[in-house]
């Protein structure tokens, strides 16, 4: 079913209109009269419509029934990113919103290459959330995850620290296991934590172990830093019961 | 540590000779006498050796030790991958090498779009391969996956079942997760099928079932045609143990 997603104060319980760029999508789809669509709000919330009339640039719906949003996970994983050269970012926004990731975290740290400035910083979150609005819609998702910049691994640690569990993967680690560390317990919110191109700094990863954050194999083959946020968002819905 | 493939019948137990591409790669990286490099044959045998000479063309090592390579997965993991279309595939195969899959199955279903023909096949194929050889070196793998193509979906269905355990993921199954079905045994090899971007035929979906094959969800979110195959051999590298 198509899937609009508009603000939380648009969302009403009886009928509903789509403007804008909704309408637009609607136009391109041919929607007509009759259709049922799905509108959300974008944080978990969702309304099963029928279309009840089509005019220039406004759709109007009908709402049926308003309900939680049946495909959001039930952890709430966050993805925490380092900076990475070229699309690599963009690439796991997609993909990460896909899987089902809460909210991605971009951050600085000793080693990366790529350093945007304020500047461009400012044009590629607004690029960066559009990726995850249009990855949530393909989805399903009913909520559309937030993308953060933070200027600092050290907030980065910190604000991973304050979720239930706070893993940090790194290839120099061979003990502790994504699995061991999951065992452990049951958490409500996750956040998982990858470096950089060139890998983290040895006393990175002891600040983050300071901070009471877990510090995780991903096996004994070296993934690249756009493949290990990836690999392990999958473990952790996995292990989650998500599929 | 760098790490050059050779073919099998190269490798021996106490010296060895990289020549053509890998001596080219060689010089790339500068290195001298003394230094250690690991060469490993593709499959799983790997040597460690000292540089004795460095020459044009020609790079001599010393070998010290002959092992079974440390970096293969416990469990053989085969995915079966629908033509898909734009660089799609190329994308899966070097990230399933990354992830330690065992061969990367090309085959046609009836809703792909794209059907290469037996000229550009070829052509793809060899630099498929070349793609998987590049990953499981830069991955520190000891085993360059296979990269197949099948001609036919039942073919891939009879290849797949052949394996301990096949599972094809569908988006329409909602009762069957990958938890389910592999928490029923252990399984030394695994076949994991996904489809094309406009999803499999119900039909498809049937005569998988009929050779054995156990339908399973990825979950509430729809999965694109190229995340899926990756999110599922992380769930399985994950649920063996491997990270």
């Amino acid at each position: 079913m198509t899937r609009f997603f508009v603000a939380p104060e648009e969302l009403r319980p009886d009928f509903l209109v789509l403007t804008g760029e909704n309408a637009r999508h609607a136009k391109v789809l041919r929607l007509k009269n009759g259709e049922q669509v799905l509108v959300c709000d974008g944080q978990g919330r969702e309304c099963l419509c029928t279309v009840s009339d089509v005019s220039d640039g406004m759709i109007s719906l009908v709402v049926h029934k308003s309900m939680e949003s049946q495909s959001e996970a039930r952890v709430d994983v966050s993805v925490y990113m380092a900076f990475s050269k070229g699309d690599k970012l963009e690439h796991v926004i997609q993909k990460a919103t896909e899987l089902g990731a809460y909210e991605i975290v971009a951050f600085p740290t000793a080693r990366c290459v790529s350093r945007p400035d304020e500047k461009s910083l400012k044009k590629k979150l607004e690029r960066w959330q559009k990726i995850a609005a249009s990855a949530a819609e393909q989805s399903g998702r009913g909520r559309v995850p937030e993308v953060l910049v933070l200027d600092s691994y050290s907030k980065a640690l910190d604000r991973a620290s304050q979720t239930d569990k706070g893993i940090l993967f790194y290839e120099n680690e061979e003990a502790v296991t994504l699995q061991m560390s999951l065992s452990t317990g049951t958490w409500r919110s996750v956040s998982l934590i990858t470096g950089p191109e060139g890998g983290l700094e040895p006393y990175e990863v002891e600040k983050a172990r300071e901070k009471g954050i877990e510090v995780c194999t991903l096996g004994k083959r070296i993934l690249r830093c756009e493949t290990a946020p990836l690999c392990a968002l999958s473990a952790v819905m996995y292990h989650a019961g998500e599929f």
